[in-house]
Order: C-alpha cells, then structure tokens, then sequence
C-alpha cells in the first residue's frame, strides 16, 4: 500500500512544523557575523518564555544528554554527594552520567510507571544532609509519567540542595514555572516539544545554581557553562553555533508565542486526555495512573497481544510510527507520543489506525470505540472552552 | 487551537507528496540544456504509462482548461458540429470552449449527480451523422460521478467521430485505458491525480485523432499541438517549459511506478468505498449512486444541517479543507476529494473529524459510526487481499 508521509507519533524527535523546515533550510550566515549575533541573543531571550524564567537560558550544540552531561559537570564535583530519583530509563541515565564525574550517588527509587513521592525525597534530604544536589526528571519518557517538580521543590528548597530537573520532554508542553517553583536548573533538548530536529539542548539556571557553578572544580570545557553565559552577555556563543537550529529555534518560538504557553499546555492535556480515554474504551490498560499521565506520552500496556507486531502493523500499514518499552518493558508496553507539532486530529487519526493495527493482531477491541471516545473527550473540551 | 498543516481534502489541487516539493525545489537549469532536454524527454516518454497509451504525451504549461482548449482548438473547426456530453459544471465548461472557437455545440444532458447513458450517446450520433467530435467528461468533478468512458467510448467509435475526454480528475487514480477503449484524446492537468502543483497539463492523442489536428483550421498558436509533437520529437518544447513541475512531475512517476499502476487504482476505490460507508453509517445522503461514485472525489447531500458551516468547522477547527457544491449545488452538497497523495489513514482521519464536525453544526450522527465503518471496509479489503 502506497504511504503517506511517515507520522512521527513517538515521544521525540517529532514532527517539524513546515515552516519551521522552511527556517531550517535558510541558506547559511556568518556566525560571526551581526545578523547571526542579532538573532542569537534575540532568540535566547525568546525563550525565558518558555523556561517561565528571568535568567538567561543557555544554548548548547548537542543533544538532551549533553545538556544533562552539562547540568551534571557544573554542579558535581568529585566526592560530592547527590540524590537521584529515578523510575525510569532517564533517571537511571543521571546516575551514570554523575557516576562518571565521581560524584557519590544516593537512589532514590519508584517503580517504573510510578511516580516519586515528594516526602520521601523530604525524607532523603533530612536522613543525608550531605546531599548537594537533587537530580530528577519531570516527564519519563519511558513510561510516560510526569513527576511532581512543584513538590519535590518544595522538599528541596526546605534545604541547600540543588534541584536539577530533566525537562527534555516535557518542557514547552507542560507546565514548568522555574522560578515560582524554586527549580534551579531546567535542561531540556531541541526535538521534543520544541519542534526541531535532535541537536539542541537548552539550560536555565538559578542564581543559587550559577554560584555553585562558580565553584565547581570538575574538569569541563565545552560543557563549562560560564563560558556560555560570559559570551551570550556579549551576544554570542564560545563555540560554533548550530546556525541552522537558530534559525529554526527562531520559526519554533513563533509559533509558540502566536499559540500562546498556556493554550499550548491546555492542547498537550487535551491531546493526553482523548489517548487515555480511547485506552480505557478500548480496554488497553493504561501504564500509569491518571495522575501520573504525561501530557507528552502514554504508554499502554499489552494486554494478550504481541505489542511488537502491533508496532509493525501500524509502521508498515500506516506509516505511523509509536515507540515500545525500554529495558525490561521492552514487548511488554507501547507508547505514543504526543507532543510539539500535533493536535486533537492527529490523535483521532493515530487512534482510528491504532483500532485497525489491534484487530489486525487479534486484540478483540470494539471498532470505532476508540476514535468516539477521543472524540467525546474533544467535544466536552470544547464545551467546556465555550461556557469558561 | 494550533493547528498542524492545512490538509486538503478537496478534489484538487491535492496534497504534494515531500519528495516531488523537494524535486520542485531543485535549482533552476537551462531549459535548452542537454540535460533538461534527456530528462524532459524521458518524463514524457514515461507518462504514456499513466495514459495507458502507445503515443506521444504532449506536455504544455498550462492548467486543466488549457489543455481542454487546447482540445477544441485542435479538433474543432469553425462551423464543425460537436456534441457534449454534460452533467456537471465540467461538462458545461466544454460548450462554452467549443462555442469560443465557432463550433456548433449539441448537448446530451444528464441531471447533475447522474451519469450519461452510452445508448444516449449512440442515439444522438445516429441522429446527427454531422458530429465530428463527442466531448465527454471521465470524472465531472462536481457532482463526484464518474462517467462510463468505456460504454461512450464503444458508441463512438461505431462512427468517424472523435471522442475527447476530459480525464482532469481521473487520470492517474482511476483506469481509463486509452488505448483499449479507442479515446482519441484524453486531457489531464498536474493539480489532481498527479500530485504537484497547477500549471501542466497533459494531452495524448491517437493517430486518428492527429490527422484531424493536421487538417484543423481554427487560429492556435500557444495550443497547436502539432508544434509540441514535433518538438518532442527533437526531446524538447516549442516553447519555456514549466522546468520545476517537469522536476516534479518525474518524481511523481517514480511515486506511481513504485506503487504500481493497478495498486493506484485499488487504493483510490478503496478510500472511495470506506467515505461512502462511513457516510451510509452517519445517514449521510450520497449524492450519486454506488455504481456512479468516482473513486477520487465523493458528494453528500446536506442532511438538515448547514453545509457551509460544516465545511466551515472542519476548516477552522481541524484545518481540513473540503469542497462546497458548484453553480446550484452550492450550499446543498459538500464533496469530500480522495485523489493523489491520500491513503487508507488519511479517510479515517478525515472521516473522524467528519463526525465532530456534525455533531458541532447539530447533525445527529452516533459518534465513531462512520470511522468503525470505514475502517471495517479497509479490513475486509486487506482479507480480500490475502486471499486473492
């Protein structure tokens, strides 16, 4: 059968904005040059928005993980103590990377699908003074639950600690006020809900972060993110910028600032909402709670059916593309993404082929239940908008 | 609410598959360039297999109409009686090019919605033995029928007359053997089943047919076809073509050789039998028969509901493009096009927010009927399949 375009609907890299294509394939500038310098410092003030910050947001060439690496090399130094809460593949990810710069780390841990309870991180903090900074992730993508920042904030603001928090995918979807919840560094990448491809990654840092920054003394260069701030002062960057992912960055926020932060959160909770409820009318259950669900990601498990041939029907049928389960989930949940450039129809059209893929390997779903679950879901929405 | 990219599910201009705007995008060459000239040549060469045809393709910038004049202008001779076939705005706009070049028009009318009987066709030529030429429409786009070319084309040919077919929205989504069925000229334009943009249009002409161009004295110039079969001869064009869609239109041929051109033609009748169910499912009224739907466009009769604000929701809500009725339809039918670079996927999606968009304008339609149909169309079409 003949493919439309292959639909991106896992949780990143996602789906590029046509005009933000358009952005990406301008022809090539200077990067030294006054233009570039313009829209740099532009840009990067641009994006306190998203950050919900006053502080500058620093712009690196690399992936989420260099930006985790960078949260990581400015505010570990060797021997120092940190607590890591994880339950997930991506909190797992903070224990390596701080591991590698000698830091001694104390896991807090919830299983997978669950989330981390703000008082046993209050209860970490009072039991190891000791600890200097708190790692945790706002969306795990793995399993698709969004932790509770605002309250593990509030636990770690009742001390010293740092609180660093993976917002990769999560951020410029969901709701993250930085400095109102007292977060000291938010470092999240460009091919999330930011809409460009992979290559980007983004931090923003407390003045409390900035002074313990200062003071680290772990071995860093490119990730030293002094440098970063020193020369965004002067409208540049220390190392060669990717040009192109500026631009692009420049289009994104366009777009970002003509839908407006909160109608882009009230979308993504939309967007989760019809996926959850075309779940449950679907009898797929559903990895996390309700409370626990991210706006960006739902996953499901399998439930009597091969969860990889699920994949395959939809990839090769449909050209839609869902991710499965990492590490041990692997075959046992899938999940679909829906964040940055997608809207309540793209989820009407990833669940009407989602019903087909299901009967296709023999799940005994109700054809059509999904998609006028979703729908209603919308509908209400909708409503509810009109009468608000 | 943001909204991903307009997505037109009108019948025609359709969407642009990324490969042919990338091919589109290519920088600008010498039209009289050794290798334009190899490429024009072998585009051409290559499109005699969407024309199911022996002869040469004749490729003139210019839309759908232009090739239609460029019909008239090359078969008609001033005084010359003509008959057309007419059902539909398409079919009318025929007489008004014939009569524009001083041909003296006969009309077989069938009421819109409504296909022309053949025996109509044969009846009329045995009346007037003067009909140089028949002017038939394949597909009138705006009542969504679909004429019986084969059945015309038999009653034609048991006379010397020509028979011209207008195939603007058929041709490339729908069988129309040119050859087998005797068509001395079938017209076609680059918008619909071809997927780029306006601005081509294709003429084939069969050898009887050409010795009436030889002969022809109506004033062309721009349309003398005989100048384009010369020149294509010599692998080149009488006069600057279109660079940039001939660009496109070689990948569009790559697009319809991989697919296949049967597969083409099954995935078409497949997206046309999965909106009519779906429509049969919402109580929908389907403008034309079962027998007559045209599988690259279909028409439904509003319901009790208000046409124009329907068409209105689904633009505004979902940025889905549908076409509204033509001339006195105008307000009574939408028309939902399924030609080009659409699939399977793409009706559920469309037909999804369908159903919202009905329940938004008050139409009492059972939310998810009209996907579970659709979608029980496409997996009996896919058993179907497996066991051919």
């Amino acid at each position: 059968m003949f493919q439309g375009q292959t639909i991106l609907r896992i949780p990143g890299p996602t789906p590029i904005p046509p005009t933000v294509e358009q952005a990406l394939s301008r022809p090539m500038i200077g990067h030294r040059s006054g233009e570039f310098s313009k829209l740099f410092a532009e840009t990067a003030e641009r994006l306190k928005l998203v950050f919900q910050t006053e502080q500058d947001v620093a712009i690196l060439a690399g992936t989420g993980t260099a930006g985790l690496e960078a949260a990581v090399a400015n505010t570990v130094s060797p021997g120092d103590t940190v607590l890591v809460c994880t339950a997930g593949n991506f909190g797992e990810r903070f224990i390596k990377i701080v591991k590698s710069y000698g830091g001694r780390v104390l896991v807090l841990e919830a299983p997978w699908g669950e989330r981390i309870a703000p008082d046993a991180v209050r209860r970490e903090l009072e039991q190891h003074p000791e600890i200097k900074v708190v790692f945790a992730t706002h969306c795990e993508t793995s399993t698709g639950v969004l932790h509770d920042i605002e309250g593990i904030s509030k636990a770690v603001r009742e001390t010293e600690a740092l609180l660093v928090v993976d917002a990769v995918s999560s951020l410029g979807a969901t709701d993250l006020p930085m400095d109102r919840w007292g977060v000291d560094i938010v470092v999240t990448g460009s091919q999330k809900a930011f809409m460009l491809p992979p290559g980007l990654c983004f931090l923003a840092l407390s003045e409390r972060a900035w002074q313990v920054v200062e003071q680290n003394d772990s071995p860093r260069f490119y990730f030293d993110l002094r440098s970063y701030r020193k020369k965004l002062a002067e409208r540049t960057t220390p190392y060669t910028p990717a040009v192109s992912l500026i631009f692009g960055l420049a289009e994104v926020l366009n777009l970002i600032e003509q839908e407006g932060l909160q109608q882009v959160f009230t979308r993504h909770l939309l967007m989760r909402d019809m996926v959850r409820a075309a779940g449950r009318a679907l009898g797929l259950p559903l990895f996390c709670s309700d409370e626990a669900g991210a706006p960006t990601v739902t996953s499901f498990s399998g439930n009597g059916f091969d969860v990889e041939a699920l994949r395959k029907v939809l990839r090769t049928e449909f050209g839609i593309v869902i991710a499965g389960g990492q590490q041990h989930l692997k075959g046992q949940i899938f999940r679909i993404g829906h964040m940055g450039y997608c809207t309540p129809l793209d989820m009407l059209q990833v669940l009407a082929a989602l019903e087909l893929a299901l009967l296709r390997v023999g799940a005994a779903v109700e054809l059509g239940a999904g998609v006028r679950a979703a729908g209603q879901v919308y509908l209400n929405a909708k409503e509810a908008l009109k009468h608000a």
